[in-house]
């Protein structure tokens, strides 16, 4: 009876799932990109817009591209670090065009709006897009755990930035419409901050132990929060790594 | 055979079937919206643009929103008579956000992509899209056979036409094959054994710094397998783990 009237809810009007999706544009260049991808978001019921570093912001080109979802840029969070930008969030996801030489999951937007929509039933998500140039920084990348990118053509894949919202946008919408909603996994997932917390500890570990050459890193870390970024790590996890970390520390005092 | 062969083709790469779909639009107002909504077909793989009277065009808005699709706005045709806009088609499907009192059936943009990109292998067919204020006319509906509508946000359904295109072509192009998107991950992935050589180490090292109590061993091995398994493993991976391993056994030896 509970579980029935929670989905039903959730299935036909609630539009809780889209209200814990964040929509995180990185250094955007042009306002109007900003004003039109929050109409891109309001069309489709998204309404967390997060700005780091617009080049510039509050701008009348982003309210005219806007038009009716002015509301959006009014409440707009701007930070000037990504870590602020992703703060409580339990999964991140870029979106790119861009293929990695590393292993980082990759998945279709219409699969990762799904994977989006599922977890946003247990905490707040964010969907990052880099600039209009050049996409998510190598940096930026690192923090994902997934990647999304957008099928398009080959011979020209430049989506304005709006539109990759928009997309995005409709395929959460459609996620939730949709009702695919099964929670398989009911742990606890790490948030970014315990995640971040725990590669910091990996790598003083993994420097204290001769392993890690900070003045030679060679990627080392980008691929162990790889690693993990794939696993997904849930709370009690990461709980249990840095136990392991604590007790290295120990024994090599 | 023959049967087999054409769809082979088609599901491989073939891109006859988005080069038969043609993109109507309507009486547009602002000549931006043309070239926005030209670039949004290109990066999808439509090519075959209709203008119906539109208000300016050619126009230098239409150029600077196009970016690289302009070859799309320099082929179009500019139509004055829908007849003419429609002419050989098969199929006219018409995108709007209205509910219509007449007997239209209405289907949502993803089956409505799935219906076009059918009947396109047996002739052009066209997509018809309004004016930004007013979308179409009674008169342009009566020349449809199928209504589209893009799902939205009931309490701000307004899409900018351009960001309409963009959703519809997106659903073409995963209507087609060329739309699965196939993760190529060449990374090489661990071995059955390889990860249980790795298990059987971890669990060494964890004993050994007094982690793990192997008398009271409390389901921890199998905490930890589980987070590896969901990250499936790559045999770089698990070289990258035992190395940190073995500089861990040095360390506390």
């Amino acid at each position: 009876m509970n579980y029935h009237s929670t989905k039903h809810n959730f299935n036909m009007n609630s539009p809780a799932p889209l209200n814990q999706i964040r929509v995180v544009l990185s250094h955007t260049s042009h306002p109007g990109n900003i004003g039109a991808a929050a109409r891109a978001m309001k069309t489709m019921g998204l309404s967390q817009l997060v700005l780091l570093n617009p080049k510039k912001f509050p701008h009348p080109d982003a309210d005219d591209r806007a038009t009716g979802a002015v509301d959006l840029l009014e409440r707009a969070q701007v930070c000037a670090q990504l870590d602020d930008a992703l703060q409580s969030c339990v999964l991140v996801a870029g979106v790119t065009a861009r293929r990695r030489d590393l292993s980082h999951r990759m998945v279709s937007v219409r699969e990762g709006a799904q994977q989006l929509v599922q977890e946003s039933s247990v905490g707040p998500v964010a969907l990052l897009f880099g600039t209009e140039m050049s996409g998510l920084t190598n940096a930026e990348l690192d923090k994902c755990q997934l990647l999304i990118t957008i099928p398009a053509n080959p011979e020209f894949s430049s989506l304005n930035l709006a539109s990759a919202v928009q997309i995005v946008a409709y395929e959460l919408r459609m996620a939730t419409a949709l009702g695919t909603f099964i929670d398989a996994n009911d742990q606890e997932p790490a948030t970014f901050e315990q995640a971040e917390y725990f590669y910091a500890h990996l790598e003083k570990v993994i420097i204290d132990i001769n392993f890690l050459d900070p003045d030679n890193p060679k990627r080392m870390m980008q691929r162990l929060r790889r690693l993990f970024a794939r696993a997904r790590l849930e709370k009690n996890e990461v709980d249990i790594l840095r136990g392991i970390l604590s007790m290295i520390e120990q024994k090599t005092r």
